[in-house]
């Protein structure tokens, strides 16, 4: 493949941002790539791994030259470090990130682009239960789908190389409209972890006679609720930056579950098994 | 380990009735194990497999001369056996069950005894996505918890040969009150269903914008959801006889999803934070 920029770089040098930079490579598509990242014992691990080709912990710097900038931190993060690089980026550089909540993001980011550069959202929909440069591998990314969600501000020419560096990455590129991202998300990883935090909250406080109701668990409930050991501030962050949507997910949960619970409260064998052939349904096809 | 009983009959040679059978078998636990199922392929795979010694599709025949019958078929059908099998019980003799509903089963049964037999509940905590007599094996239930539910009205002598026979089989064997055992699995087994399938039903409903939203399902969905893909025939009995408990425990849960998405509302970083650390908190103590 041929290469499509000369200079990357990637703000976070983790497991997004780095494998991002080792499939580029892998694929020939980028020249140089320079890594930036607060911990400074990850910086020093992304150069020696050949992850990246030179380093810098100052982002003024490290987005000298660059064609694209993609900035991988976490979501809360993402309109700060924009804010930060946005007086150095060079003439038509492309700033783009790797957030898992969109609207908020590209909304603040596109308004802070200097004249002449361009914000292109993006999320590839792909992770591993590891992090740090590590961790970064090139074809996290094959066959992952990643969306790109463009404005009616996003430049033509900016979008389009966005999406050839991500099927250079081996992911399938698709776009979207920010929000329509957003309730997409709400309603497939937001409200799931929402539900299977509250879950172990309630049971893990529930009262049955003063016994420890959690020391019952077998494997059906810790790998229903794995994603309840998943970072709490992370969390914290995509809630708050998805609060509308999230909202709406949550209430349409609630309102199944009611509906769930009045059929079983009124004993009524056939609606049961009907809500839950249904559900069955949906999970067994997205097998 | 020194024989417990001359002569088992398990109704129901399936993974748990089978595995219990084998596990026995192996420790010398039992003289002679009689099956009866009325799936005649089933029945016939577990003599030629080694599983019991001899079948019969006739439950009056296969309790004949039985010192413990045990009954390990779909919870709803539990008493529907017990009541079949009652005329023909011998003098003495002890009914159980391996049934993940203790309340409901327990008054019924005990009722249904002749005088001189004892039914003493059980459930044993173990399992495998697999079923029928091919996939029962002795280590099921090895170093696993198995909960015995004897009330006022059970022998003393019984419930002592059952817990014999359990720890045989490798289990750890408790004893707790039918209604709190209902009341603990309404908590960690019988909510998390409940709730898996009305998530999965909200999604898979849920409008957005018309786009099939469960296409863009990842491991992490996938993983919380598997449940939902259980037996909805099974999950409509297990909810109909654990009723009250159930009803209690998804309006406990209920409490705690109002509470995150009050505090997701009013946008309240440090309660989110403290919300997601604390469920955090229970479920990495469950590891």
């Amino acid at each position: 493949m041929s290469m499509i920029i000369e200079r990357l770089t990637v703000i976070g040098v983790g497991l997004i941002g780095g494998s991002f930079a080792r499939a580029l490579r892998e694929a020939g598509a980028v020249g140089t790539i320079v890594g930036v990242d607060t911990d400074r014992d990850n910086l020093n691990q992304a150069l020696s791994l050949g992850v990246v080709d030179e380093i810098t912990p100052d982002v003024a710097r490290g987005v000298r030259d660059a064609q694209v900038v993609f900035v991988s931190v976490p979501v809360c993060s993402i309109p700060m470090v924009v804010r930060e690089i946005a007086p150095f980026l060079p003439a038509g550089c492309i700033v783009s990130d790797g957030g898992s909540v969109k609207f908020a993001i590209v909304r603040e980011c596109e308004a802070l682009m200097p004249p002449g550069c361009t914000f292109v959202g993006g999320h590839p929909i792909a992770g591993t239960e590891h992090s740090g440069a590590a961790a970064a591998f090139a074809a996290l990314f094959t066959g992952k789908r990643c969306i790109l969600t463009p404005t009616p501000a996003t430049d033509a020419g900016a979008y389009d190389t966005m999406a050839r560096l991500w099927r250079s990455a081996g992911a399938n590129v698709c776009s979207m409209e920010p929000g329509h991202h957003d309730r997409i998300f709400a309603e497939i990883s937001h409200l799931p972890h929402v539900v299977a935090y509250a879950l172990v909250h309630a049971v893990g406080t529930a009262d049955v006679e003063g016994e420890n109701v959690l020391s019952y668990s077998a494997g059906g409930f810790r790998d229903f609720t794995r994603i309840a050991s998943s970072d709490p501030v992370m969390w914290r962050d995509i809630t708050l930056m998805n609060r509308a949507a999230l909202l709406t997910s949550i209430d349409g949960f609630s309102a199944s579950l009611a509906e769930l619970r009045r059929r079983i409260d009124c004993s009524d064998p056939a609606a049961l098994a009907e809500f839950f052939t249904i559900a069955k349904q949906f999970r067994d096809g997205i097998l």
